[in-house]
């Protein structure tokens, strides 16, 4: 092909390959979707990612950005063109740790970053779910969130330089090592969950914090829905500074709970999982105002002290996504965000319309945030209950947008959602958003097919 | 004059007035910078704002956004046309407190905000200085940070929503209640900081935090400007989770220490003032250890315990400022960021600066974030000072540039760093930013002069 040998000609040897399955699929394997491409750039350097850019975008051929592949919106998977991934470039340039600070390129997987960070004393608190596929890049371009966004917030808040490749071939940076910025648009913001649809980001500069010295989480059993939802707005009321708020529905928990650390009672039906963190002391004295809203109507606690007790908690907390795909061979989840008070609303209403689709459903997710990863359980091979499961997510985004929340609290667009963008949107919105595109990408050959209805 | 006419007829008595001095300068007035406008509008619904910008923007008259009018930038000085104060708009239109949650209109003054939260036991971080008289929408549209900025972030941080009028006149909204948001271009993001040059912005959903039990800050003094920079390199290198980390120089104490709430030491050349928060506990634990830290090379620490000597020394370091352009009848003020590294080649480069331009200059501001209030003080009648400090300031925002800081950290760009601006963005990021501005405002009405270049 073109491109291939084209591509090949200008990079060094070993960079431009044959596409293999790997590079043409994300998460959304699991309901059936896999893209082709005419080639796979592995550039090593942001100057090889610019001769990419720069030759695809005069010859009229489509980029794709790929990180770690772990997204749920088919971001990452191409129609076509070249698929630039970003695997090779997983340096940490700097780590600056007398000054909370990381220079790093998309490529490093997330929890690298993560131990390099905790090896010195420090901390980087976003954690979505594969951080040890998904890459840093990746999670900017998606800005995705994790258990812990309900104190400290979604990747893009760590985010203080991006450095990018944007059409029609040019490095740029956005920002910097520099903890404030307020010249100009933030075209930092602005990279932060484009998926690829503006430029090509090749690194960034992060803001660490210090490690907490503790955290310590409690999970909460309770034996229906009502409590369960009423316990989290409880946390919130009492005014609980609580790092993690999450839940799981009574369907997540039938899939996921036999491996949960301990035993859990039969008539567990809702899970609620807060963590404390902080020093040692501060960290005990939330947990005992957690345990002291949340115990009162719980069916059991489990509250784990040492180190080790408290990552097999979180490591189980990371296996739901797929004990849940597992259970029926493949599954479609959303991930709506509502505000707080429709959280019990939108559980029951995954439930419902599940069951009105014929569909077994189940949902759990960032209960503080209201952001649900409303599930239905399915055989891929199923065509029929991939339409079905098409049509019941559609009513979950048009209740998130009657309630004021969101088609997306943290997966992004990619393909699957485009059309509930738009509804989203609005006429005006959408215009925003293809001006916005044609700015960075005037002949729309940045991931194309992707975010912008 | 016709657009005040017109409008007049559009709006309800006493919505257009005659523009009056007051609404024709902001902080800048300080160096010499007034405005003329044909009109000003004072609506007080959203449907009004977009009554205002529809007309004008049929009409090809300008729109100059408007809130408390503190800004240090020149960003609310009009050029003719229009200008559009938001201040009869400022309704608390709910507070949430279970939900740590408001919607507040946008000329809902900072500190009104800061109160409210308070009497419902949450609290609104960003805390940029003149509170009273500032308001949040024009603390959104110049993304205001503040001493608190350094654990807490600036003021986007606390927006998960929008309402803005965008041309040709229509009110959209981006985001909402919702604390979490993945779908789509952050258009939230781009709105904040964005300087009244893209929409109007007349009302936001902001996130709120349950108040911390305590804050106790030590100020502690210096006998010279590097004993002070190590102090505070030392606090981040501890891994101290200090909430603010601040300076004074030389000539801000000598200027600004007469009204501290102790007398200071005759030696003092350097003043670190760095906060801890929480639980009584833990701020006292924090304090301890920021206390162990600044304490073996300061001559002095003064540590206030109760609420009303806490107040006192916030309260006298708000009025730095002040203090400062009272000095000599004037100031030029600038707030580069540079990355914390550079914080003491920063400070001495300011003195060295106003002393080859022969002006008296000192700094201050957010040492832990490294972003200066680098001062010039003059006579505002004197036209060739003002000159010497036009000249002053671009060497500032030069040295920034070089060491890959920003030539603003709080104050935005307004008019007066249009032309630094441009220097920062580089060829490709200017036209990014004018591709961004053609999409919003095609006919450029809105704010215009500022901010773009």
């Amino acid at each position: 092909l073109p491109a291939r040998a084209e591509l090949a000609r200008l990079l060094p040897e070993g960079t431009v390959v044959e596409p293999s399955a790997h590079h043409l699929h994300d998460a959304t394997e699991a309901q059936g979707l896999a893209g082709h491409a005419d080639a796979v750039a592995l550039p090593e350097t942001t100057a090889e990612v610019a001769t990419v850019v720069a030759w695809c975008y005069e010859h009229d051929v489509a980029i794709v950005p790929r990180g770690g592949g772990t997204g749920y919106a088919g971001g990452a998977v191409p129609d076509g063109g070249v698929v630039l991934s970003l695997e090779r470039m997983r340096a940490v340039r700097a780590l600056d740790a007398p000054l909370w600070r990381a220079h790093v390129e998309a490529g490093l997987p997330t929890a690298q970053l993560q131990r390099v960070a905790r090896e010195n004393g420090l901390w980087f608190p976003p954690d979505p779910g594969a951080a040890e596929q998904s890459q840093l890049g990746g999670n900017i371009a998606t800005n995705a969130g994790g258990p812990h966004a309900f104190k400290y917030g979604v990747t893009g808040r760590w985010v203080t330089g991006i450095e990018a490749v944007v059409p029609p071939g040019e490095a740029i940076t956005a920002g910097g090592p520099v903890r404030k910025d307020a010249a100009g648009y933030d075209l930092r913001g602005l990279l932060v969950g484009s998926e690829g649809t503006l430029g090509v980001i090749t690194a960034a500069w992060l803001r660490l914090i210090p490690a907490p010295e503790a955290a310590l989480p409690v999970a909460a059993l309770y034996a229906d829905t009502g409590a369960g939802c009423a316990a989290v707005e409880a946390v919130m009321a009492a005014g609980v500074p609580a790092a993690a708020l999450e839940f799981l529905d009574a369907g997540a928990i039938r899939v996921a709970g036999g491996a949960f650390p301990v035993p859990l009672p039969d008539n567990a039906q809702f899970m609620v999982v807060a963590e404390a963190d902080g020093s040692l002391d501060e960290a005990r004295r939330v947990r005992a105002e957690l345990t002291e809203v949340l115990a009162p109507a719980a069916l059991t606690l489990h509250a784990p002290e040492t180190r080790a007790d408290v990552a097999a908690l979180w490591r189980w907390r990371d296996g739901v996504s797929l004990a849940v795909a597992s259970a029926h061979g493949g599954k479609v989840s959303e991930d709506i965000a509502i505000p707080v008070e429709h959280l019990r609303e939108a559980i029951e209403a995954t439930l419902e319309i599940g069951a009105r689709h014929d569909l077994a459903a189940c949902s759990w997710g960032h209960a503080g945030d209201g952001n649900l990863h409303s599930t239905f359980m399915l055989d891929r091979s199923d065509p029929a209950a991939l339409a079905r499961a098409d049509r019941a997510a559609g009513e979950l985004f048009a209740l998130a947008l009657r309630t004021g929340g969101s088609i997306s609290g943290e997966h992004g667009v990619g393909t699957v959602k485009r059309g509930a963008l738009r509804e989203a949107l609005g006429d005006r919105g959408l215009a925003l958003h293809r001006g916005i595109k044609h700015a960075f990408d005037p002949k729309g050959l940045m991931n194309p097919g992707k975010l912008v209805p």
